[in-house]
């Protein structure tokens, strides 16, 4: 499994994922699921995986040696493409897309005789210079859709432990510190909860309108304020919930 | 979708359900999944169901009408057991399966023509005179496993939302009112993350001995202690995230 989070604020972006992946619980290994590729200046988009590996490793693959592009237009312009050669967002996007289903042509088949599915998924993020920041969730059939200030934040992978947190404390005008917080506590959950996701994390940090990396970031098993805060964090829950009333109707029965 | 939380703890038991059932999004319905058999003094024994209601609506229709049991021994005994009857909890969780089973004799095979799964689970719960009070998940398979000090929580249905609150404050020694707390906040949990899980609850609580139901209660929608621990949760949720350290390697970056 995996968990991978896209936060998508007024002020930049969040994205942080985990490193497990597993072929069975007796089979676990580490791969970084979080690709950044940036032109200081010029642009800074981020690639988060989830799904199948060797499909996730291909798409990644293909988006750095190009893919051929065709613009609509009067006669067919077409020419290879790359994340760092792609003229906007929404084309970076269709773009990863475009990758997916290039690898669902060769490999689909073969995958389906041995039972197993196509199952890959994306959150594409970042920035290009004199176009604004835009974040999109894309799927296996490389169809995709994008994150706006009501729904301002995607998660892929194992997404129901986390989402708790996001749902009430994150929302698309909170600020760039607190939203790394919230992510490392989403993502406390849930490693707590599926051992199939698991440490190390890779984490991006992108301020709007920067067009370079504000932080990109390894947090390893013994780093100190992951483990500060998720200690922290479990105290706090058991001292809140302390703190709420109890049940008035327990009253003279229990109680 | 359904949501069902049974607590087994040293000073007793808490079972908690939500109401809903859907044949798709629009498709809502109301139905009570607990239900509870009891003859004071000697026995109280309660079911919550998840999966598909016409399984488990005609398990516990079976579950009253009485189930063929043989005792095993030198000449086969047998002899038509309901909840109300059996003598241990062991013998009642395995009448649940026995139900189960017949119900998929009956059933499974039009299911699948329509291409729909036996899908049915159970937390059964409770105690007998002169016996110990015990807890048991039974699967569609009508097999099943017990909660032990180590395991002393289940659930059916939607688990995951509700599930890192539980996993971090609760263990077999809390005290009944704040099981009753916790089963309340991980419901608002998944009540408000999968809108498959709906209000009203029901709610059961039994204390260790007593032979007697300590309270079964309908948590309607306007209830002011739900309404009120929902709030003052997703506050203290909020305010704890906002006490907790910002990440340090963040200063002189984006803080």
């Amino acid at each position: 499994m995996t968990y991978c989070i896209g936060l998508y604020m007024a002020d930049g972006l969040v994205m942080l994922a985990d490193t497990r992946t597993n072929a069975g619980v007796d089979n676990i290994s580490t791969f970084r699921k979080l690709s950044v590729w940036e032109q200081p200046g010029e642009r800074v988009i981020a690639l988060m995986t989830a799904g199948n590996l060797a499909i996730s490793q291909t798409v990644v693959n293909l988006l750095n040696e190009g893919i051929e592009f065709c613009e609509r237009g009067e006669q067919e312009d077409c020419s290879l493409q790359t994340l760092l050669t792609v003229p906007s967002m929404f084309q970076a996007a269709q773009l990863v897309g475009r990758a997916v289903r290039e690898v669902h042509k060769v490999d689909a088949e073969a995958l389906e005789a041995q039972s197993a599915t196509f199952d890959v998924s994306f959150i594409l993020a970042g920035q290009i210079k004199g176009r604004r920041m835009r974040m999109f969730q894309i799927y296996s059939a490389g169809n995709f859709i994008e994150a706006t200030e009501d729904t301002p934040f995607f998660q892929i992978g194992e997404n129901k432990y986390g989402k708790p947190i996001l749902d009430r404390a994150f929302n698309h005008g909170t600020d760039l510190a607190t939203a790394v917080k919230l992510s490392l506590l989403s993502m406390d959950s849930t490693l707590r909860s599926n051992m199939s996701v698991g440490m190390p994390l890779d984490l991006m940090v992108y301020g709007k309108d920067s067009l370079t990396v504000e932080i990109q970031k390894r947090i390893d098993p013994d780093d100190r304020y992951f483990a500060n805060i998720s200690q922290l964090w479990a105290q706090a829950l058991r001292d809140s919930q302390a703190a709420l009333p109890k049940p008035p109707w327990l009253e003279g029965t229990i109680c």
